[in-house]
């Protein structure tokens, strides 16, 4: 079987946008238990100017479909940023993890070669060959503020592992 | 150009770890101004339960190192993990990469199909076929701990920004 760009990046953005929506389960679960307004961990940081876990969920979503829709050649489906309690995230995630599979894989496949153009900031654009756009900035993006995200709840207590970021990952053990 | 294993791995590994290097200098910059033991800054971790900074960047080390030999097919070399300074986590980092550039490529790019075994903690192993390793498991591991690396330090006030995680990605900007 051979390798290739859709599958470098659709499983990958499937297994870590769902194994996020698990570790929001504990972090509603741990709200439950100590009785938290769930809001509380929402807009939890980990530094002033670094961003809520609400906007590192967000983040994650549109890293991921902003990633799979440029490499695909389509235009990426925006989302309002509308979200205020963990259920809209998780919800939010799922339509995300869709729309991903929902990307034609020839097309990913097809653009290692095609240069890829995408906003930075408001005025900024950023340029990147489509391979190089998949290994350097969809993946290690989506990885950081989906850790981000973890290591919010981790610092607030919620009990989490590796095993919650990797969840459901084609592994065997013996 | 074709897509394939190596290039999804080695640069994606020099980038990180590279980029971590420099995370590192920041900390060290930090650590002088402020007037702190910089030995403050490797021991600290965002819970009790987490790793230290130390050994946050220790495993980004394994992880990679483990990673490309394993798919490379020879055995990873082994590291001491008595690193006690920064310059001594930098020079480890560095030494990492100089080890994931010298794994033959073509044996990474070989090793899509082949079950790579792996040790799990000190007494399980894991079974991964080596692109799903690949995608699954060395890099969203790697870039965790660099992320938590990074995180522990922006928690401790180090001014850092994702360009700094992301530092020398192949990326214009216009």
């Amino acid at each position: 079987m051979s390798f290739s760009m859709s599958k470098a990046l659709v499983p990958a953005l499937e297994l870590t946008l769902t194994a996020l929506s698990g570790v929001l389960d504990k972090a509603q679960a741990f709200a439950a238990a100590k009785k938290i307004d769930p809001a509380v961990l929402l807009n939890e940081r980990l530094a002033p100017d670094m961003f809520s876990l609400t906007r590192q969920v967000q983040a994650v979503s549109d890293l991921a479909k902003n990633g799979a829709a440029r490499l695909g050649g389509i235009e990426p489906p925006r989302y309002e940023d509308n979200e205020t309690t963990i259920d809209e995230l998780k919800a939010r995630l799922a339509k995300t993890v869709a729309f991903i599979k929902s990307v034609d894989a020839a097309k990913i496949d097809a653009a290692a070669d095609r240069e890829i153009s995408f906003p930075l900031g408001p005025v900024n654009k950023g340029q990147m060959r489509g391979d190089d756009y998949l290994n350097h900035f969809v993946l290690p993006n989506v990885y950081f503020h989906a850790t981000a995200a973890y290591a919010i709840l981790r610092h607030a207590g919620v009990e989490l592992g590796k095993q919650d970021f990797l969840a459901g990952i084609p592994m065997k053990m013996s």
